[in-house]
């Protein structure tokens, strides 16, 4: 998938299933399609997102771990433990243009943490790095591909995805699709 | 806000109350903070999508408009015959990186169409523009933040609004906010 230099997963915190469904689905989809290799999310154990996230993966290829119910305390603590660094994305932080270089260039795994609601105020603390996608409110689906596109500069689009059945021909009208 | 050299709504297709509030909401917050003028929003009439959207702009400035129950078709030909430019992000659509250059120097007002679940093939075939935030399926509220930072060439960085309530005062760690 490119000359990828680092392991990147999301963590998604406090996912709720009547609420979050959907958001958290996109929060999944756009961690894989913008180079993550997988997502851990924290709440509510959903089996029906981690089903439609690895649908997708048969279907459009590639590799990316799904893995839910997790404890985010205990996820970023391993991640800590093992070298990686926690990349928080809130509207309170550091500006992304401020930082984004430092960040792509340290050689650490990253650990990009995105909220639902209300975030603890453990994770802005243990965080190597809060930062903010603009400081107004938006979306953590959002402010996670802004913030992988500017990791990557925009290396996302010549990603290739492994063994995938369905392939897009880009084109200025209407839909091409290769099937394997 | 900025200076900028043309209008920008954006088409929210196919809403569902049910489905897609949460997504529609964060469609019309991302559109807001990455600079667009206002919103349309096609399909089901949601005053709760609106209520939310009006209260983020009361509190947090600026101005932004947001329609509720129109008709797709006669926003897109009322802007076309306003001189508009219509473009819209699918995923089967040319890559970002081919075409910003040129949709970021024309001068012309833009509407960008963003879908919800089946986008009707008019919409490609009016569009003047299908563009594609990688050809991977991911999030409409992605697709959209990725194209505005483009075509700002992140200059949503800087943008103020006015007679806000409340500012956030970028910071390492914690939250500090600035209430007048």
């Amino acid at each position: 998938m490119g000359n990828k230099t680092y392991t990147i997963y999301v963590l998604r915190l406090g996912h709720r299933i009547e609420r979050d469904r959907r958001i958290t689905t996109h929060v999944g989809l756009v961690s894989r399609a913008f180079g993550a290799n997988g997502i851990y999310i924290a709440g509510e154990k959903d089996e029906n997102v981690k089903k439609s996230l690895e649908k997708v993966v048969m279907t459009w290829g590639g590799s990316f771990h799904v893995e839910i119910g997790v404890s985010a305390r205990k996820i970023i603590e391993e991640w800590r433990a093992k070298g990686g660094e926690i990349i928080h994305l809130t509207m309170y932080g550091l500006p992304l243009p401020n930082v984004i270089e430092k960040i792509r260039k340290s050689k650490k795994d990253k650990l990009i943490v995105v909220g639902a609601e209300k975030v603890p105020a453990w994770i802005f603390e243990l965080a190597d790095w809060n930062v903010s996608i603009t400081n107004q409110p938006h979306s953590e689906v959002a402010a996670l591909a802004v913030f992988l596109h500017e990791l990557w500069k925009g290396k996302e689009f010549k990603f290739e995805f492994k063994n995938a059945k369905i392939r897009i021909v880009p084109s200025a009208k209407g839909k091409k699709v290769l099937k394997t």
